[in-house]
């Protein structure tokens, strides 16, 4: 019963190839564009404890500019875990190797990889070596905190994670805006976790253009419909949040 | 000149420590509470060529449920690469050790990597084995191909990837509702790439309860604002959509 189950569907599976391709018909033409660097070279800096949607979301749509490489760049190639321990991505290339970027992007972390990052000289000496350069300069959630330690937030504006955001004020010459991200020069800032997705939206229509940055949206089919409407701080309880604290750190190792 | 700005940084690094932990507060509490298994055992599978955000997308917000982990599983451990071949997972754990999960959650791939899925009996099998002890069943974007492909639409409705969508339905006997997610028992299917957040959030609230849900919605500071609002393919015009699906072809190996 299970086998022919089996079979039937890798049958309709079989044929299926020719349906699903026409469901991308222009295929053939787009596989015909290089994937050949003539994009922007977009490196995106992993580091222990990083949270995942921080770096996937913005490489999710960024990879979607035509002609783009996105590469995850740590310490030293392989593994990186993130802040619950429980899933890792792949750094490709090590800092030793990277150089120049057109856009380098600063994900977040819980409070154990922000500090780190935030003490790690060579870190933080690679960041300012790769923005001298870089066409842009990107954080997503506490990412902007470890730019701000980097000296690149010196009396800018930016945004960071809503819990981090008086943290932030505080101990750096920074403006805190409570928006979902925030250009300053050649710098763009982005709030907590999901923000990183609004951000590199932004960020592609000025690596490309509107037209191109509303068809990536489209192409991630990016029409948020959240079951709640809990996800501004702003709004939230101090009940809300201190749950939402709690909740965070639990899942941090 | 820039090693005094380094120093600067590392000493405020080094007094960021205890602001930095005050913004979770409750920490040392939360850290009291055990990462034992206690919760759910979210298990997400992948396999060449899956879309980074689909996974990524529901692993941070499911990581977050008490007590939860989140195991990244493929056929075989070791780094799994996306789509557009910059990016790689790593799979902690191989089909032949898991038998039984409370969360199965398939994400979706370019054409390649779905159609490859699709004709896997050996992964098929895997889901159709997982599934019948699952508590729920989930996929995001084409995922839902695959399940249906290992038979588990079978009569129900369901949702897909929008430009997969007349091929779910003309290929298998599944009704197609554009939504951002669709419950039918217990699977869960959830529309493209982005929709696994808005699917996870809710799947979060069904392991847990809402206020658990509002808190973690918010601990990612879920609180989307697209620069755009191109993101719906019903209100799409036929020039975005081919622009969308030719990026989406030209990003892919």
């Amino acid at each position: 019963m299970r086998h022919s189950t089996t079979r039937r569907n890798v049958l309709r599976g079989s044929a299926a190839t020719v349906a699903l391709a026409a469901t991308a018909a222009t295929a053939t033409e787009a596989h015909a564009v290089p994937r050949d660097g003539t994009g922007p070279n977009i490196g995106i800096l992993l580091y222990d404890g990083y949270s995942l949607l921080d770096p996937t979301g913005p490489a999710e749509v960024l990879s979607r500019l035509p002609g783009a490489t996105v590469t995850m760049i740590a310490a030293k190639r392989g593994a990186v875990r993130t802040d619950t321990g429980d899933v890792a991505l792949v750094a490709e290339q090590s800092i030793d190797e990277v150089d120049r970027l057109d856009v380098l992007l600063v994900p977040g972390a819980g409070n154990r990889g922000t500090v780190a990052a935030m003490n790690d000289k060579t870190l933080l000496r690679w960041i300012r070596r790769i923005h001298r350069h870089s066409r842009w300069t990107t954080s997503v959630c506490t990412g902007s905190i470890v730019l701000a330690a980097a000296g690149l937030l010196d009396g800018r504006r930016a945004t960071t994670y809503w819990a981090s955001a008086e943290y932030l004020q505080s101990t750096f010459d920074v403006t805190y805006l409570p928006q979902r991200y925030v250009r300053s020069g050649k710098i763009i800032t982005a709030a907590g976790v999901s923000a990183g997705v609004d951000m590199a939206l932004h960020l592609a229509s000025l690596l490309s253009d509107d037209d191109t940055a509303k068809a990536i949206q489209l192409a991630v089919e990016y029409d948020p419909q959240p079951p709640f409407d809990s996800g501004n701080a702003a709004q939230a309880s101090p009940q809300l949040k201190e749950r939402a604290l709690r909740l965070l750190a639990a899942s941090q190792v």
